[in-house]
């Protein structure tokens, strides 16, 4: 099985643009990384992961551990899945808290019930226990709940996070801590 | 096991310096990665490579596909293992080619002599079968030849490349390729 998961760098309120990541893993192993950036608290998000998707090959499985991204951006699940015909989880052990999204959307946004679209059509998640005693939110869309929780299952090995997002993570997070990227590429 | 893998990004001779990767793997997951850079045709190898171990924590064993990097420059692994007690094993599945780096160092360097120091102190290598038919050459150091093919058989999960090597070739190339890297960065 080969997955991609998406995550962004850190960034701060000041940067423009905040480093975008995937990874794909084959059977849980690296196979290969795409970087890009997306806007932060722009309205970009889906674009940009798409156009990051289609440089992964033979991908099975797109995983996100938010549909948030880099701020106030977001990802649409729902706009992958229709663009590459796979399926999407979103995944996390932390549970969504759409109402605080709504009302930071309202308070900030002109825009602001575009932008909560995304949020409205992924508000409900369902809740999994994993080894350990753990447990996992997750959305998914274009596969049914019990297939989702087969798949999660694979690829949740340590812990509570499924392993494409957790190798996902501590890419990004590593790459966009680099000085020069944020002198030259990400801050304003 | 803690195993730190090191290897330089994609670089031309134009090129100023490469980037040098170490990615630091936890029973073969991904545990962190760490960046710098090393100058090509240079003698600060040995130097950059261990200030990158030196920020990897906890590590048991250091692992290289070469004693070569980005060009003639090179790292010793008997300095990094003097430097950081800790066994270095130097493997690949190709037989590195002695003659024709001493030949090439003569040629294009006057201290050629002592460039050529640690191609000559890890001349010899040991060659183990892996599963599947294939072979790996080693050298190890600060760990007898018994102890590191236990050691390498941990690590050789797929292929005949130990795994820690497999990884942190795909994320030094990725990033090598990044464009804006290679503008503000790398090249001359």
């Amino acid at each position: 099985m080969r997955v991609s998961a998406l995550d962004e760098g850190s960034f701060s309120k000041q940067d423009r643009s905040a480093l975008l990541v995937g990874c794909v893993l084959d059977e849980n192993r690296i196979a290969g990384i795409v970087t890009s950036t997306v806007t932060v608290d722009g309205i970009d998000g889906t674009k940009q992961a798409l156009a990051l998707l289609r440089r992964c090959n033979d991908i099975n499985l797109v995983i996100l551990g938010s549909v948030s991204l880099a701020g106030f951006n977001s990802i649409d699940p729902y706009a992958i899945h229709t663009a590459l015909a796979v399926p999407v989880i979103v995944a996390n052990p932390q549970q969504p808290r759409l109402d605080e999204v709504r009302k930071a959307l309202r308070k900030h946004f002109d825009d602001w019930q575009r932008r909560a679209t995304v949020f409205e059509r992924t508000a409900t998640f369902r809740k999994m226990r994993v080894r350990g005693g753990g447990v996992i939110y997750y959305h998914a869309v274009g596969v049914q709940p019990t297939a989702a929780r087969h798949l999660l299952r694979r690829l949740i090995i340590f812990g509570n996070r499924p392993e494409p997002l957790r190798v996902v993570r501590i890419i990004a997070r590593t790459l966009s801590e680099w000085p020069f990227l944020q002198a030259h590429q990400v801050a304003r």
